[in-house]
């Protein structure tokens, strides 16, 4: 069976089967076969399991789920820890389609061992396990609420993931206050087996859901989300409430469920690279969901903000900032037809005020025009509550523009006021225009559909890149260094791995006697660069180990022989392998480019300015490889290096193609070698847009493990 | 009298005049008198004034105000504009405290002329005017509804003064809804007489007041603003909401009240000098609104969280992050006796996690042990709604442990989940103990009752240097360049002016002969630099005015009448003062020192980094003038050019104080010389520690005004 119908299976089920069902009503196992009841799932298809009882609410109790002379879906179990295993082999004798364990007792407290048993268990039995450790399931679509969240969510088409239980049943709650309809409401728990990925990717393809949402403390798999979570975009909108963004917050989230969390800058960059949308709290995130899961993309990015509030407008106007919303330029004829709708001291400069006299034929004809009018793609009404109008006003005004119209563009509303202004907003919500009860809200709700609008276009094309490589010849330079004993690479090892990656490197030819210095430096042409290579001696400078400028033969002898004299005195132990002899490069612009493995996501490719300024200003940009050509082009566009290659005050753009290419290089590098857990290469010099750049220096170091 | 005491008679009147009250309903009019008498304000105190009418909603009419037989503190005026300065001259006579006008058609519309001549008329009768073009007054105190507002807001401490008169309407509602309770809300509209700062002023003496909270889109009178906020900052805490950041707000601000807006830059630095908390939308300024209100300021910064949801926990940890609270590590002792109100599995690693078991004791048991810690000084509580226990309980636990232990530390509290969760949550903020619908809202609050202490700590002190300048000599040059029909400075006058001004500046001698030239050259000694003097060639490098690095008397020779043909053949019309003749500067590190005239703040001081930076990066930051030295010490820390003075990687400090005192003989040319509109120091050499600095290119620009 595939993992979408165990899930289906597991969500939808036919027929559920409480195992560990009390009669106590305290017992989290009496709740949950007490919610199935109450929530409405058909009595008859629901199988408690307890082998001291005849009965619990009403319902036949079994002494095992082998017992249930029925075909079993879905079976919850809440017996504890230690019992799960054995009730897991008559789950899998039974054949139960999907198991969900609300029992804890495992990898939070320590306990991974057990938690491992039990997933070989279900897979050698055929079927899938969610959780252990979990509140459970709820489900609106076919009413099954196998939880102890007290009551199921409203029907509605966003399904909802959570990584924390207590959340879950907060939010069943919290939703209901706030009228917001949810498909599915899924706890996650320790996802030993099944994850959000399965669940992402279950949803992606589920006609009853229209977003798919989140919370997040970690990302089980980083490649398989990347992968998933592309492709699930580019049907329908996912938005994560990733936590744990504090340094401190790690300590928190690694002191309550045990999750690996890795580093923020990978959720960061995984999420941009698979269109995925990141609110930073929960209210944000089913402000947005709300809209999303009711409007569809808007077809152009004009917005046009209707007000009756000139303060409201220039609020919305400040946000439409912060949120990337673009308000178009009213056109003179259109402004001519909207002066109908106010009064003469109303304004028809975007955001149009209506004035506070605006009534609700105002409104109406007001909003007519921009439904009508084929340059507008989306509209913010807003609303502050008056004397003269009343907000049901304000709702009908705008239901029957669109019905009257016919036509459906993106619409979000914020009616400001007291409860009156809550009311209409409930109903204007139901009625599939998203209500909200500020304007900043508004536009954010809408700033987050045409975030996910351009992410879709954004995503939908992505370019592998066909790079030629030499991968046998690194894996041999790879091994040796490993057989050395050692994890970090040579100067010149890094060279060669980079040369046969094709990245363009300053050579640094390694010389193992003054002859051959002197005869090398004769071929790259002084003024050459002298230092020592030696995997024992890692800043060149402080030893005297390096020497840069050398102008003549002469000198080269006089350096040579110091450096050599340098580290014997300074690094005793140090092996001396050679002194390299390299060209003194010609300065370009200073990038850094560089990867590193992060344990959940793989390599995370940086780029960024070079020199002193990748400290003080962190200019840099990150995304998980494998890259495309597009993935590449963005990360550039996001730094603000980016300006000064592309040729700033004047001066001549860089060869970004050059740095294009060298970040693809070292990307495949990084895949192709999973033992490298670093890449450096800082400081990258750009030349001019033809003339490439060169790798001035390349660090490569292995992983310990 | 008084703006104080003229204020306290408008907000909390004996009795109210309504001229132009109506019969008919739907008149404001009308709606002014029903709200006075619906909000309890004494019948026998209401006037209605209407020639036309004996008789209003039971009231006696009077034909004129001046026909009252009694005192009139406040008179509002409803009738039309043109009629206003009429019923003013009545006001006068009768010698009425103060005058809202509610009327609009004013500046708002472009009858700049009448709103003068009405603040005239007010001003010659002794009294002051609010308005007009506003929706009134709503006063809890005194219960006076002296506007159309449908109702008054809940009493409370929190006073509103709003510049959007929608948006007193609908907050009005809003307020209500939320349970937020308000002494005033005062709309302030065109504020041609009674601006912000008379209200803050009056607001920072009120008893009735602990909070005071603004939606403003332009401040009046900036240099007032910030000495009456700096004041009242140290009294009570001013939240401001200041809309307008967009570049395109601006222009909806002028086409709906004809506000003048200055740079937002110059509302962000004066905010923070005076020490007012901006919020960025109204959610915001009353979630924080609410907890100033509430809780005293705390004693330290160590702040606990207690959960029951490690979700709730990792978020609340990263929201402290982002509000700045410092979340205490958790001392053993104290840690050992949690321990004892939570399961095995929970956590003392601050968040405290109780788990999803947490009842009504351990709740109260864990919070009065960080009650009674001396070491802890705020506590946020954070509860999930969960099967095991009821928000009610969490809520008396709360309570009981405050109570039982008598002490008072400032809890903010979030109860997250349904209908239940609210009602409680409204409990508590009743009871004084702040809650949330979400822990971000709740750490949010706690965060800015920290900015306040932060704020009131920071600006308690501020030293306002003495500096020796020679203020005449600079009043000659600026004479003179007026007089010669320029607004801006040559390089040597903008020299000469900074030396006065006691800024280690770059001498630029002015050779008028070729003899002169050499002269000089031979006292500074070579290298030199050879630039044009003036003010007609702006861009001396593109037409080849300027030479560096000439090394001796032949050079010099060659460039001088290089300069004088290459201007004379490419800027025909320049009038050449001279060339000068200067050292090459030691380069030290770059850093830039402006300042430009705000019109609503004045003088707004700038520092950052120099060079390719400043325009990259913009690392800079301002504050307005006059400066106190911690104002300057403030505003440098602030940029990261401050790591790099102080000594990055290795590299030894800057001499500091050296810009310090640049930056404030900058602020005090521009405060003792309105005249000029612009100042720009860039580059600004600083070198090492002791060793001073040096502006290279000084340029002064004049107002043209």
């Amino acid at each position: 069976m595939s993992t979408r119908t165990v899930i289906y299976h597991m969500l939808r089920p036919d027929s559920v089967a409480v195992i560990g069902a009390a009669r106590e009503p305290q017992k989290i196992g009496h709740q949950v076969v007490k919610n199935l009841i109450v929530g409405g799932f058909p009595k008859d298809k629901i199988y408690p399991v307890n082998p001291y009882a005849n009965e619990i609410l009403g319902l036949k109790c079994y002494p095992t789920v082998k017992d249930i002379p029925y075909k079993v879906d879905l079976a919850v179990i809440v017996v504890p820890a230690k019992i799960v295993p054995k009730v897991l082999y008559d789950c899998s004798e039974k054949g139960v389609k999907a198991v969900a364990i609300i029992s804890s007792g495992f990898k939070e407290v320590g306990n991974v061992k057990l938690e491992k048993e039990i997933v070989e268990i279900a897979h050698k039995g055929g079927f899938r396990i969610l959780g252990p450790n979990i509140v459970g399931i709820c489900d609106t679509v076919k009413s099954v609420n196998a939880s102890f969240c007290q009551g199921l969510p409203l029907p509605g088409n966003i399904a909802f993931i959570t990584q924390s239980g207590a959340l879950a049943i907060a939010l069943v709650g919290w939703t209901k206050l706030k009228r917001i309809g949810l498909s599915d409401l899924v706890s996650i728990g320790n996802k030993a087996d099944i994850d959000e990925n399965d669940l992402i990717d279950f949803f992606g393809d589920d006609p009853n859901t229209r977003v798919i949402t989140a919370y997040l403390e970690g990302i089980k798999n980083g490649k398989r989300f990347l992968e998933i979570a592309k492709k699930v975009t580019l049907k329908k909108p996912i938005v994560i409430l990733k936590a744990g963004k504090a340094e401190r917050t790690l300590g928190a989230i690694r002191s309550h469920t045990g999750s690996l969390a890795g580093s923020d800058i990978a959720y960061e960059a995984a999420f941009k690279q698979s269109g995925v949308l990141r609110a930073s709290t929960f209210l944000e995130l089913f402000d947005w969901a709300v809209a999303l899961s009711k409007l569809s993309v808007p077809s152009g990015d004009n917005v046009v903000i209707l007000t009756n509030g000139g303060g409201a407008g220039v609020m919305a106007t400040d946000a439409s900032e912060v949120y990337n919303i673009k308000l178009m330029d009213i056109p003179k004829d259109l402004a001519e037809r909207l002066r109908k709708f106010m009064p003469p001291f109303g304004s028809v400069y975007n955001p149009i005020d209506l004035t506070g006299m605006a009534n609700k034929e105002w409104y109406k004809g007001a909003l007519k025009e921009l439904l009508k009018d084929e340059r507008v793609d989306s509209v913010i009404v807003l609303y502050c509550h008056t004397a003269v109008t009343k907000p049901k006003d304000i709702g009908d005004a705008i239901l029957e523009a669109i019905s009257e119209t016919g036509i459906r563009k993106p619409i979000v509303v914020s009616l400001i006021g007291g409860e009156e202004c809550l009311d209409e907003c409930e109903r204007l919500t139901s009625k599939g225009v998203p209500c909200y009860e500020s304007q900043e809200k508004a536009v954010a709700a809408l700033g987050a559909l045409y975030e996910y609008k351009r992410n879709v276009e954004r995503i939908k094309v992505r370019t592998i890149p066909k790079l030629v490589v030499n991968k046998s010849e690194v894996r041999n330079i790879i091994k040796e260094v490993i057989e050395d004993g050692r994890n970090v690479l040579t100067a010149s090892e890094a060279t060669v791995v980079a040369k046969l990656y094709g990245i363009p490197v300053l050579e640094k030819p390694l010389a193992k006697t003054l002859d051959e210095a002197l005869s090398i430096a004769n071929k790259v042409g002084y003024p050459v660069v002298l230092e020592v290579e030696s995997p024992q001696v890692l800043h060149k400078t402080d030893v005297g180990a390096i020497y840069v400028n050398i102008k003549n033969e002469q000198e080269l002898r006089e350096k040579y022989n110091k450096i050599i004299e340098n580290v014997r005195r300074k690094v005793p132990n140090a092996d001396i392998k050679g002194i390299i002899v390299r060209k003194m490069a010609e300065e370009g612009k200073e990038v850094i480019i560089g990867m590193h493995r992060d344990p959940i996501f793989g390599p995370l490719i940086m780029f960024g300015m070079g020199g002193i300024l990748v400290e003080l200003f962190r200019d840099v940009s990150f995304r998980v490889a494998p890259l495309s050509i597009e993935d590449v082009d963005e990360m550039i566009k996001e730094t603000k290096a980016y300006r000064v290659i592309k040729g700033f005050r004047g001066e001549p753009e860089s060869d970004i193609e050059c740095i294009k290419e060298t970040i693809l290089r070292v990307a495949k590098l990084a895949i192709d070698f999973p033992e490298i857990s670093d890449i450096d290469i800082n400081p990258f010099f750009v030349y001019e847009k033809g003339k490439g750049g060169l790798a001035i220096d390349v660090k490569i170091i292995l992983r310990k493990d």
